[in-house]
C-alpha cells in the first residue's frame, strides 16, 4: 500500500502544515501502483474540502465523462481511497489483513536509522501488509518519520541534488521494491 | 542526455500528433535528470507558442521571482533546452561532444528489437553521448521508435498493466540506467 500524505507535512521552512492536493499526484500515483501491483492508494487528508475535490476529481474518472473516454485511468484510480489520516489508513488495511501493516517512511534527507532497498525488498517476502509512507510538500515530519516501523534509504543519485518529485520519488521505489528491475 | 517529444507523437487513435506541453513534465523530468546526472533535457516541439510558453516558464524559474523562492527548482530547469526537432537535440549534442548520439527510443509496448538495462548501462560506460527519448501524450511514432539506433525494453510491472505517466517512465528508467539501484 501507498499513503499519500498531506498533513501532516513539512513546508519549505520547516514548518507543519497541510499541503492542496495536486490532481496529477493521483493520477501519476495510481498507474505507478497499478503497475507494480500495490494493492491501494491512501491519499490523506483531514481537511473536508480537500476530500470532496478528490472525490469529485475521482469520480469524474472512475464513474463519469473521463471513464468512458480512458479507461485505464478508471482502472488506476480506483485504487485510491481518501482518508482523513493516516490511522485510518492503517485500520482500513487491518480490517482487510487481519493485521497493522508495516509502516515504511520515506525522505529525501538520509536518518540514521535506515533500510536499504534490497534488505526491505526481502522483508517484504513475509506477506505482511506494508504500507510506504510519502508526503506531499517539503515532505514528511520528522516525528511522523521517527515514528514509522522502518524508515527507507533516500534515492540518491552520483551527485548531492536529490530533490524529485513526490511522483518521481513513488514511480521509483515501487519500481525498485516491487518492479523486475528490467532485463 | 533526456528528449521529451511534443512532435512527432501519437494520440489515443494513433494519429500523428503535436501535444500541449504540461508545465509539470519539465519540472519533474528536469529534477529527475539532474537527481541523476543527465547532461541535459530537451524539450521538442516545433510550435512557435508552445516553445515560448515554455520559455515564459522556464524563465520564471530561472530568471525571475521562481529562482529566488525555489533555487532548487532553478537548477534544475536550467538543464532544459527548449529545441524544434529532435535533429535540433542531435545537432547541439554532436556540437558539445563532437560525434552524434546514439538515440534511445523508450516504449509502453514491446518491439521485435529491444535491449535490456543492464545491457544498455553496460554500453553506456563507452563515454558517446546518449540521447534518451520519450513521447508525451500517446508516446513516441512508430517511424520514429523504428528510427532509433535502440530501442529500451518497456517497463514492466508483476500484471500487464503498463500505463505510466511520462514523467513516472523517465524518472525510473533514469534511476535504473543512472542511479546506484540504492543499497
Amino acid at each position: 500500500y501507498v499513503a499519500l500524505i498531506h498533513y501532516p507535512v513539512v513546508n519549505k521552512n520547516g514548518d507543519t502544515i497541510a499541503s492542496a492536493v495536486t490532481p496529477m499526484d493521483l493520477h501519476d500515483i495510481s498507474r505507478a501502483a497499478k503497475t507494480f501491483g500495490a494493492a491501494g492508494v491512501f491519499a490523506v487528508t483531514p481537511l473536508k474540502d480537500q476530500q470532496r475535490l478528490m472525490e469529485t476529481l475521482m469520480s469524474h474518472w472512475t464513474e463519469g465523462a473521463g471513464g468512458v473516454y480512458n479507461p485505464k485511468r478508471r482502472e488506476a484510480l480506483s485504487l485510491v481511497r481518501v482518508v482523513p489520516t493516516l490511522e485510518d489508513a492503517g485500520e482500513r488495511i487491518r480490517l482487510v489483513h487481519g493485521r497493522e501493516p508495516v509502516t515504511v517512511a520515506t525522505a529525501a534527507r538520509r536518518r540514521d536509522r535506515v533500510i536499504g532497498y534490497a534488505a526491505l525488498k526481502r522483508k517484504m517476502a513475509d506477506h505482511r501488509p506494508y504500507l510506504l509512507m510519502f508526503g506531499t510538500a517539503w515532505g514528511m515530519t520528522d516525528a511522523s518519520i521517527m515514528a514509522a516501523d522502518e524508515i527507507l534509504a533516500p534515492i540518491e543519485g552520483p551527485g548531492t541534488y536529490n530533490h524529485l518529485s513526490v511522483r518521481s520519488a513513488v514511480s521509483i521505489i515501487l519500481d525498485r521494491l516491487l518492479g523486475g528491475a528490467g532485463e
